[in-house]
């Protein structure tokens, strides 16, 4: 017999804080079970972030490489970034947009917003599409070296067939502007 | 001028070990960046997991729902787990299918391999189509609490279109798994 709604909550017992990062915090919660009985789960805290699908007006889309530390590659990824305390979404991606491309958009709006992880992570991503882009200067944070780079949308559908593109947060957010730029 | 692939990369310093857990570890990582100057990197360290679209005979997928403690929110999403120590992720989709879902299939095959946040994890998901579906019994982690129910594509595309289902692997996979199902 399936479980309710109900049935399946895990009920906070106490909660352990273990790290304090510059980008992640970690915490290690003990909860109560559906059965009765104690677990733990370990959450890495996120302040939330951005991605952002800038579509040129000759139909391109930006993109950006970096070399991403966790997994010790070059990557190439929507532009995105993480929300600075109380900023919103929004705003967070037109600066984002900016700092990594240097473009400043004249419209956007919002495809959807996501968890990345949500067993161990609370991170959330609000996806956004950029139009009408006027090139401007870029302005990277002092900690990251970016490229920016253009592709057509055959190219960027051959480069997600192939797995060059292989992020989770540039997967859908490609995908979701895909399907409306083919309405 | 762009950077070159080689101007990107950072160079490991030193390596701190903060945190060893059962799902996930922590460490903070000295590197020395392009520019020279040294910054720090938090990883956290995952050992990578696999995520099922399930479909069935009839042209079903079969979700999971469960609690998502990090996220306070019960959740609809593929089927998905940890890779076990030298696991073969294959094997490890089958494992978890029959886990979480009580179907064995007939036929597997990858989708694709993804990254779900390179920016602070290394936690990588396989991707999987599960097809010949034969239903046998559930066999749930012990400290797992999950409802295994079926959708029609349709169902699928409006939950999606909802955000019901938001999770970057159920959506990465059922957007593969419906590009492929609709060739």
């Amino acid at each position: 017999m399936p479980h309710t709604e109900t049935d399946l909550h895990e009920e906070l017992i106490s909660s352990t804080r273990l790290f304090e990062g510059k980008v992640i915090s970690l915490r290690r919660d003990e909860v109560k079970l559906p059965n009765g009985k104690t677990g733990t789960r370990e959450v890495v805290e996120h302040p939330g972030a951005v991605a952002v699908v800038p579509l040129t007006t000759d139909g391109k889309v930006i993109l950006v490489r970096q070399f991403r530390h966790p997994v010790q590659q070059v990557m190439l990824e929507v532009p995105a970034g993480k929300l600075d305390p109380g900023e919103k979404p929004e705003a967070c991606a037109l600066r984002e947009l900016k700092e990594e491309t240097g473009y400043v958009a004249g419209r956007i709006r919002k495809l959807t917003s996501m968890y990345t992880t949500p067993g161990f992570s609370n991170e959330i991503i609000h996806i956004f599409l950029a139009e009408g882009l006027i090139e401007s200067d870029k302005d990277p944070d002092e900690d990251e070296f970016i490229n920016s780079e253009s592709y057509t949308l055959d190219q960027i559908a051959e480069m997600v067939a192939t797995g060059e593109i292989c992020d989770a947060k540039s997967l859908v957010a490609l995908y979701l502007a895909g399907i409306q730029l083919h309405d």
